[in-house]
C-alpha cells in the first residue's frame, strides 16, 4: 500500500489525513480551479503547459496565490517524485492541482478571504480500466438531454472544480447506456464537450472539433491537432452539431488519462461501419510514439491484473 | 469562545476538527446540495421547509443519502440546540446543510461513489454587520457583466455549492462599487437573482419580482409575497429587466440573514428619491412581527459592539 | 372484418383502397394539415372545436379548399356514421382529417398546385392498448434530446403532417425506455408538449401547463384545465422546466385518445411517491362523467381482448 | 404523352396509377427522406453522391430499408433508363428518391410500422421554365419572415419531405413579389438557404456562402465550390446577413436544377449594377462545360416551345 | 399660415427658424428622448404621465436637464397655450418633447458634453389623413424581416429618437404594401410592438396584447386597456405570435394620434371575415367618449378638406 | 480661430451656423449614416474607402441622395482642402460626413421625406489628447452590462448616427473606470466591439480580431490586419470571448482617429505583464510608417500644448 503523499498548501501529508476544512471555500463555494496532468513511463506530460493554464484559470478566477509558475513547477515535480519512488515501473499516475481562495466567511464578499489560498496538490495512480475496452471496441457517444453552461455564464476554458453540471450530464447519458461517454451539446445545439474531454470526428478524410468558442482548450486535444499535422491529416476547427457524429466515419474523444477513446456509436446509431477507424488508429499509434509506449497496451495489461 | 461542534455523517465534531477528505466529491466536483436556514430568538425559521427543498435539490442530482426529511429534522435540531446553549439571548446563528455523493474515484463515472454521502451540518453566528448600514441608507444594486447559468444547463433552484459563476460575477459588481450587491441578468437580459437573494421593485404601488423560471425559489422570497398579501399589497410575478430597477420607487433584496436589503441606487442611477420607500418599510417591518424581534435594531446593535 | 370506408375528396372508398398520388403535396412536402377527434359512446367529442382548429390550420397554411365549416362537419358526419355502423356498442373510433394542397407541381412555386385540395377523412378504431397500463402504475417520462421547432420557425398550433422532427425526438427517448413518452423541450429549456399531446404537472395543489406560445393549444388541454376549475382546483399556464418535472407531486399527460395519461417516473427519477397521485385520478374520474363511460376501464377492456 | 413507370417498393407502374395508401407515414408524419438528381444530356449527375447522401439521411432518420447503396444505384439507374427511353435527345429529367417508413399504425409509436419501407422512385421531365429568365435578368432574393428551423430541432442536412415550414416562407417571399426566390435566415438572423438550394455572395472578387452549419449541404453547392477552385476564385465559408447581399457585387443561388440562379434584386435594393455579374457567369460557363450543354440554352429554349 | 413658436432650451422661436448645431448630439449620436402628447379639443391629454414618462426616460439615458417635473409642464403648456390660439375649434396637435444631451465633443466621452441640455419642444397639427381610412375598411398589418432591438441591447420602454431601426423595418413592411402598417417582431419571434404603437388582439371575446417585457409602455396601450376593463372585455398581457394575429378575431394598433387603428389583413391573410370588429368598435366608441370627441369623424373629416 | 466651414447639402456655412431644422429626420429619427475619416499631414486617408462604405449604408437604408461617389468625392476634397488652409503643418483633422434623409413628417412613413437628403460634411482638428496616455500605459478596456444590438435588428456594419445604444454602453463601464473603453459584447457573449472602434488581441503571438459577423467592418481594422500581413504577423478573425481578453498577451483598439490604442487591463485583470505589448508596438510603427509620421509622438505632443 502505497502512502501517497497529499501536498495541501506547504505541508506534505498522507492521504489518509489529506483533509480540508468544510468551510473552506471549495467546499462552501466550489471555488477551485484545478488542472491533471498525467505520466508516461513516470514522467509528466506538458506540465508547464498545464501549469501555465493553471495560472490562467487563476487570472480569471482573481485568485492570487502568492506565487508564481517557477514555483509552482518546482513544488508539483516534488510531489510527483516523492510519490513515484513507490510507484512500479510500469505504473503511471496523475498529477492533480486544486486550488480554491481559502477559508469562506459566512455572509461576506465571497471573493474575499480570511486567509491564504488553499493548495491541493497529489498523485493518484492511472486506473485505465474503464476505459481499456474502448480502445478496441470504440465506446457509445451520447448527447445528455442538459446543455454545457455558456461561456457569457462561465466560461469552459476556466478549468475548475463547479462542475455539478457535467454531474448531471452524466447522470443523464448513463439512462441510455451505463458505459456511455458523454457529448455534451451548447445551449444553440452545436457540439461543446465531452464531461472532461473533447470530441473529434472524420469525415471524409478529414478531421474536424469544435472550435474553443463553447469547450474547454484541451492539451491532449491540442497535441492531437499537432500529431494529426505531422501525419498529413487535415484538421478544421469548426462547428459540429449532432448530425455530423451520427454521419462520420469516425469519431473519438480526447482527454488526459486515455489520449484517444474512439467511439462506434453515436445516441444509438452505428458510426462508420462500427469498427474503430483507419485515422483512429493512425493518431493511437502516433500517441504511443510521442509517448514511448503502448498507450493500448498499457490499458489492456491493467484489465489482466 | 464557543466551541461549535460539527455534524458530519453521524459525528459530533469541533469546528477546527470539522474536516473532510479533498478527494470527497464537494471537494474534487462541487458535487453539494445545501440550505441555510437562520434563527429567529434561537427559533430556526421555517426549518420544515428548508429541509423539503433540500430532498428536492437531492432529488434532481440524484443523490440518496440514505434516510429522509423526518430524521434530517432530527439530526438538524440536535445540532442546533447542542450550540445554541453556548449563544447568548440577543445572538442568534445560521444552520446550514452540505450534502456531498461522498469521497470521488478518479477517472470514474462521477455520479458513482464509494461511500456513503458526506452529510455537513453546522451552526454559525449571524454576523449581520456588512448588511446592517443598508437597512437605513439602501445599498447599491449593481448588474454584472457575466449572466446567470440557465436551467437548461443547470436549474437555479437546485441550491448547490457549484457556484464559481456567483463567485465571478460579485466580484464584477465589486468592481463598481466594493459595497455593491449584485443583480445577475439571465442570458436574455432579464433579472434573475442576487449572488444569494431575490430581487423585488415596487412601482406605483405594486410590487414585482420575477418568477421562479429563471431564479431560486427563495423562501424569504415566499415569505415576502405572503407579508405583502396580508398587508394588501398587490404582488406580481413578472419578467423584470434593468429598466424596471432604474425607474422603480423601490428596490429591495431578500434573503435568508437579513430578510429584506432595501438598495437605493442601481447602476449609479439613484431609485426613487434615493431614500429607503414606504412599501419596503412596511414590509420590513411585517418581517419584524413576524419573527417576533426588531431585524433592523438587531442588525444595528451588532455594528456597536 | 370492417370495410372501413374513406372520404377523399368527395368520394368514399374502402380502406385498402385508399390512396393517394405520390406527386400528392402531402407526400412530396408535407404540405397536410390534419384533426383528430374522437368518439366516447359513438358520439365524436367535441368536433365543431376540432373543425374551428383545422380551418385556423388551413387559414395559415393559407389551403382555400372551397368550401367552410358547416359543410366540413356535414361531411365528417357522414363519413362517421357510415364506418359507425359496423363498430359494436363498446367500440370507440378515431376520426381523422388530413388536407394537403393537392397535386405538387415539380420546380414551380409549392404553394400553387394544379388541381384541388387532397382532402382525407376517414375512421380508425380506438386502440388504447398500448396506453391502458399506464392509467394504473404511470408512464416514464423523458426528455430527448432535440428540441421542440420554434413558433418563429412553425407554430407548434399547426396541426400538421410534416412532424419528422416530433419522430425523430421520439426515437430518442425509446432509448432510454422503449415504453417511454416524449417531454419535448422548446430550444430555451422549457417544457414545450409531448409528440402528440400537453403536459401538466402538480405541485403543492395547484395543476400547471404550459401557455400555448410553444405547444399545441389542445382541446384536451382546454377540456382539463375547464374540469380543474369545476373541481376547484388552482390552474396555472406558466412556464415549466425538467426540474418542475421532477420535484413534482403529480404529472400527467393530455391527449385525444386517452384524455389523460399519468407518469410516475422523469427522466428515471421517481415523481411524488411513485403512484398516481390524488388530483390526477379526480381529473381522469371527471372525464369519466364528461364522456359517460369510465375510461380507465373501457382501456383496460381492450388489454383483455 | 410518355407513359412515365414508377418504382414503388420494388414494382414498375405508370404514374397515374403510381400511389401510397393514405396511412403511409409519408403523408401521416412526412416521415420522408428524399433526393433529387438531374440529368445533364441523359446522364445523371453525381448520382452515386445523392445516394450516398440518401444513406445519410436514412441513418439518422433511423429508416433501415433492408438494402444497400449498391442495389439503390442499380434499380435508380433501372428507373432512369427505362423512362429516358421516351426522353428526346435535348431533354433531361430529374430522378427523385423519397422513401417513407411504410404504413403508420396510429396511436403507436411513430418509429415502428407494421411493414417494409415505402421505397418510391421516379423520373419527371426537368422543367427550366420558370427559371429561364432569371439567367439573363437575375431574380428577386427575399427574405421571408419566418426563419429557418435550428438543427437542433431538426438538421437542414436531412434532406427530407417534411417540408411545410418551406413552403409557409416560400408563401411569404411571394407577398414582396410573385417571382421572388427565399433566402431564408436562421433564428439568428443569419442567411441560411433557399427553398430548394443555396445562396452565395461575390464581394470584392471574393466568393462567399454559408458553412453546412446552418444549412443543407448541397451537392450543386459543393461543384460549385470545386468549380470556384479550378477557376483560381477565392472562395470561404462563412456567415453571411443580409447586410452582406444587400452590398455584395454579385449573389446567385445554387441548385440541382438550375446549377446557379444570379439575382440581381435583394428586398427591393438593387445588387451592384442591377446585372448578372462577371463571376457569375463565369461560374455558369464553368457549369455548362461540365455537363457538356449550355445550360442558359438549354433552359431558355424550354421559353420558347 | 400659422408662426408655430417652438421652444429651443428657453427661447421661443418660430418653425423655420428652429434648428440646432449639427453638432448636437441630437445629430451626432441620436441622443434624444422623446414625448408626443396630443390634445383632443385643445386640452392635452394625459400630458402628466407623458412627462412622467420623458422623465424615466431621462434618468435611464443618464440626462440631468437641470429642472424638474413641474417646470417642464409648465413650459410645456405654454408652448401649447401660445400655438393654439392659432388653431381652429375642431383642429388639433400634437405636443413634441426633444431632449439632447446638447453639444457633442468630437472624440470625447460621449457622455459628456460641453453645455445644457437642448430641450426642444413644438407643436404640430394633428394631421390624421393617412390613419383616417382605415378606421372604416382597416389596415393591413404586415412583419418586417428586421427584428426588434432586444431590452439587453437597449429598452423599447426608453421612449428615444435613434430610431433607424425602426425607419428600416418600415421601409420593409412597404415593400408588401405601401399602405401597411408594421408589426415587429423581437429576436424570439414573438410579436414586440409598431413603429410608434402597440398591438392587440381580440380572441373569443378575449383582449390580448404583448407584456411590456418587449415593447413601449404605451400610455393609448394603458388607456385602452382602462377602457376594456370599464366595458367588462376581458384583458390579458400575454405573448402573441404570428399565429395568433392570422387567427385572431380582430386585431387593432393603439398610439397617441389614432387612438385605435383597426387592422383587418395581417401578411396578407384576412383577419377575421374581413370587417372591423365589435370590440375595436366598442373600444373606439369609449375612446371617443373619454376625450369627448368622435375620433373617426374627426380624422375622415380631414379627408374631405 | 477658424472659421471652419461647413457643408451642408450643397451650401457652405461657418460652423456656428452649421444649423439644421429640428423636424430634420436626423433629429427626430436618428436617421443618418456617417463617415469619419481622419488626415496623416493633411492628406486624407483611404476616403475613396471611407466613402465606398457610405455609398453601401445609404444603400442598406434605402436614401438615394441623387448623386454619386465622385461627386461625392470632389465634394469632399473641396471642403477639406478650404479648411486645411487654416491648419498648421503638425495639425491634423478629421472629415466627416453625416447624411439623412431630409425633414421628416409627423405622422406619416419615415421611410419618405418632403425634400431632399441632408448632406453635412465639416471638419474638426484632431484632438488626440484623451488618447494620448494610451499609447504608453495602455488603456483599461472594460465589458459594459448592456449588449451590442444584434445583426437581425440593425447590422453594425451600417455606420449610423442611431448610436443612443453605444452612448448608455459606454456611460456603463465609465462607472468602473472614468478613463475606461468599452468592449461590448454581442447578446451570445462574444466580443463585438468598441463604441467607436474594433478589439484585437495577441496570444502566443497570434493575433486574433472578431469577424464582421457582429462589429463594424472597421477601415482601420482592415489596415491593421494588412499591415500584420507584411510583418509576417499571423492573424485570424474569430470567436472572441472575455476569456480570452483577460489571458492574452496583448490587447488592443482600433480606430480612426488613434489607428491603435493599447490596453493593458481588462476588468479589472493586468493583461500580460501590464506593459504594451512587443506586437502592438511593432503594429504601432507599422502604422507611424504608413501615414507617414509618428502617431505616438503627434498624439504626446497634444499634450504638451
Amino acid at each position: 500500500m502505497r502512502k501517497n503523499l497529499v501536498h495541501i498548501s506547504g505541508r506534505l501529508v498522507p492521504e489518509n489525513e489529506a483533509k480540508i476544512s468544510i468551510f473552506d471555500s471549495a467546499v462552501m463555494l466550489g471555488d477551485t480551479v484545478t488542472e491533471s496532468t498525467r505520466t508516461f513511463l513516470h514522467k509528466p506530460f506538458k506540465l508547464e503547459e498545464h501549469i501555465e493554464r493553471l495560472y490562467k484559470s487563476l487570472k480569471v478566477v482573481r485568485n492570487d496565490i502568492g506565487y508564481g509558475k517557477e514555483e509552482m513547477l518546482r513544488i508539483s515535480l516534488e510531489v510527483l517524485n516523492t510519490n513515484l519512488e513507490e510507484y512500479g515501473a510500469s505504473e503511471d499516475c496523475w498529477l492533480v492541482h486544486n486550488i480554491s481562495r481559502g477559508i469562506s466567511i459566512a455572509g461576506s464578499d465571497p471573493t474575499s478571504t480570511s486567509n491564504e489560498a488553499t493548495v491541493m496538490i497529489f498523485v493518484q495512480p492511472m486506473d485505465l480500466r474503464s476505459w481499456a475496452p474502448f480502445y478496441i471496441d470504440g465506446c457509445h457517444a451520447v448527447t445528455p438531454m442538459s446543455r454545457a453552461i455558456p461561456s457569457q455564464s462561465m466560461d469552459a476554458r476556466i478549468k475548475n472544480r463547479s462542475r455539478m453540471a457535467y454531474t448531471l450530464a452524466e447522470a443523464e447519458v448513463k439512462l441510455i447506456d451505463p458505459h456511455a461517454q458523454s457529448v455534451i451539446l451548447d445551449i444553440y445545439g452545436n457540439v461543446s464537450e465531452n464531461k472532461g474531454g473533447n470530441v473529434f470526428v472524420v469525415t471524409g478524410g478529414v478531421l474536424k472539433t469544435p472550435t474553443t468558442g463553447n469547450c474547454l482548450a484541451g492539451i491532449t486535444r491540442e497535441t492531437t491537432l499537432q500529431l494529426a499535422k505531422k501525419l498529413g491529416i487535415t484538421a478544421e476547427e469548426t462547428i459540429l452539431q449532432p448530425y455530423d457524429l451520427a454521419t462520420a466515419d469516425e469519431v473519438f474523444f480526447t482527454s488526459t488519462p486515455y489520449c484517444i477513446m474512439p467511439a462506434t456509436r453515436f445516441n444509438g446509431i452505428t458510426i462508420g461501419d462500427g469498427r474503430v477507424g483507419p485515422v483512429t488508429k493512425k493518431l493511437m499509434a502516433a500517441w504511443s510514439d510521442l509517448v514511448g509506449l503502448d498507450i493500448i497496451e498499457q490499458a489492456r495489461n491493467q484489465l489482466k491484473d
